[in-house]
């Protein structure tokens, strides 16, 4: 099974190491024996091998910061998607960065891996938000498996646990914890800081960035929402399609006469059937204390998947993290490769 | 697909109820059409039809408080395990009464099917936490699977969860509330009931037996805590090779206590790794209010499952119903049948 990772940052290193630590777990209890024979990322350069790349040596160099150009093989030239379209490889594992106006150039990159027929494992919400259906049929078309366990709760088998361990159920209502950063800002709050306080420490600790409206807006969310409606409910949205509000009205006042009341807020999206219809919101809810999302504390995610045959699953879990991610791409390989 | 129902109580008939009702989504999405060929119990009697048994009758007739054995097609003369031995099935799907010191007459169901070349699917606990070592070799050397989700946490699949969902991830601890009416107890004791007064109220609602030994004792997590142990963690430990410690002796005091520190008692079902060997334990436990297992309130279960690669997830669901355990089945089958 070779393997071409396109996007080299925290999620596709996050990737390498774990090839590396479970290789014999793989071979053992899978069957799996998987090569990396290309690495491609737009910053720190490329490195092509058909007979394998060896993944500690490329590890080393990033975190030395060197590039992949030097790693050995011969030189590629050329861009991530020039590699897509030359390489001999069975899976196109993804982990570029989500631009989730454009969906580029990761959308780019599926489309091209499934024309050269790879398979495609992808943690970038950019295509699943807004081209779903297309890469989809795409890919059905081609006999190939496009899989994204790690768009939605990174690593937290969400996904798989809808498509595969809940097979036959009826899903009515799927919402959810989806941002942790929201989360945990609306935690310190609740533990007594103002909103800019609770953002600040956000920033500081690397849950949000310098500018944090994808997260505090509630659009992060709203793609993970998206994601949810396209492809467990087979609904043809786009994000802004759907009414999104976030955090940033909440004030600590509100915040004191929920808890009074016995409710806390969370930040959450929501998937549900109305007749035919799907819809989606992203909104500050207050939960009862009694319902397991409110219990949910800190940057964990949680999920409510609401049944026809067991009326509310929650699954709790981390939503963000090298390693937590990482796994989400290592499981969607192992599905690739055959799971009893 | 040819099934072999084997106890018609509660769980048979849920499971009987889903196949009618899933039966256009079982064809369609997964290619599966289960012909119901035997039902066999030793209570409301027996039916045997190669030509396919009529389920609708089959619930009628029962929820009339009629014989199964009249139902049609030639009168099967013999208990369970003879038309195991004599019957054409493709699966056989137990779902008898738990009796957890001998774990019969379900163990010799299963033998026989396994025997007879049937895969096997149950919901019955006793083979699982006496003889799962047994069964699963027995299983491999025919080349059937052997599925039993609905033995913990009923259909909420926390043990495909881990198979499947998780493959690839070492699982280091699973910790939870396995049994409903042990917390229905002490959620209502935490509300101001004294424990007679809250096992009263358990027992009123038909979730505590009136000798309800099995469930406050612990015996009902044992076993639980067991198969996970045996079939997630491969030990091979029986249920009172184990510490169990049940709810009786926590009186409103302590629960009063408990909620003055923050925390709430939790009766909880443990595994755990220490070196290359694994402990198991059954006891009650201060949780603290910010886990999310304190959150889980009522009748639900829910686990905590601790992996390599994810840390922390835990699942929140319900624990019994006739048709959570209904589909716990169903899920087993569409396993069987092969799922992408």
């Amino acid at each position: 099974m070779r393997l071409l990772l396109v996007g080299f940052g925290t999620v596709g290193q996050g990737l390498a190491e774990l090839l590396l630590e479970k290789k014999d777990v793989l071979a053992r209890d899978y069957g799996l024996a998987p090569l990396v024979v290309g690495i491609a990322d737009n910053l720190k350069g490329n490195a092509y091998d058909p007979g394998g790349i060896n993944l500690r040596r490329a590890l080393d160099a990033v975190a030395g910061g060197k590039s992949l150009n030097d790693l050995g093989g011969s030189r590629f030239e050329g861009d991530a998607l020039a590699m897509i379209n030359q390489a001999a490889a069975d899976v196109m594992m993804e982990a570029t960065y989500t631009d989730i106006r454009t969906a580029e150039p990761a959308s780019s990159h599926v489309r091209a891996a499934l024309e050269r027929g790879m398979h495609v494992v992808t943690t970038n919400k950019g295509p699943l938000a807004l081209h779903y259906r297309e890469l989809k049929d795409r890919a059905d078309q081609k006999g190939r498996r496009f899989l994204f366990e790690g768009t939605v709760m990174s690593g937290t088998p969400l996904l798989n646990l809808m498509r595969s361990t809940l097979a036959g159920s009826r899903i009515e209502e799927v919402k959810g914890i989806l941002n942790g950063t929201t989360n945990y800002i609306l935690t310190q709050m609740e533990g007594g800081l103002g909103y800019p306080e609770a953002l600040a420490q956000a920033q500081e600790l690397g849950y949000a960035e310098a500018v944090p409206d994808a997260d505090v807006l509630g659009w992060d969310a709203l793609a993970k929402v998206t994601i949810l409606a396209n492809t467990v409910f087979g609904a043809e949205m786009k994000p802004f399609d759907n009414p999104c509000q976030g955090i940033t009205e909440i004030s600590a006042d509100n915040i004191a006469a929920a808890k009074a009341a016995g409710k806390r807020y969370k930040l959450i999206g929501r998937v549900w059937r109305e007749g035919d219809a799907v819809r989606a919101s992203v909104a500050p809810q207050q939960m009862d204390l009694t319902h397991p999302l409110a219990g949910v504390m800190g940057a964990t995610n949680a999920v409510t998947i609401t049944t026809d045959n067991l009326g509310d699953v929650t699954i709790v879990g981390p939503g963000a993290g090298r390693r937590a991610t990482g796994y989400s791409m290592l499981i969607d390989l192992i599905h690739i490769g055959g799971l009893s």
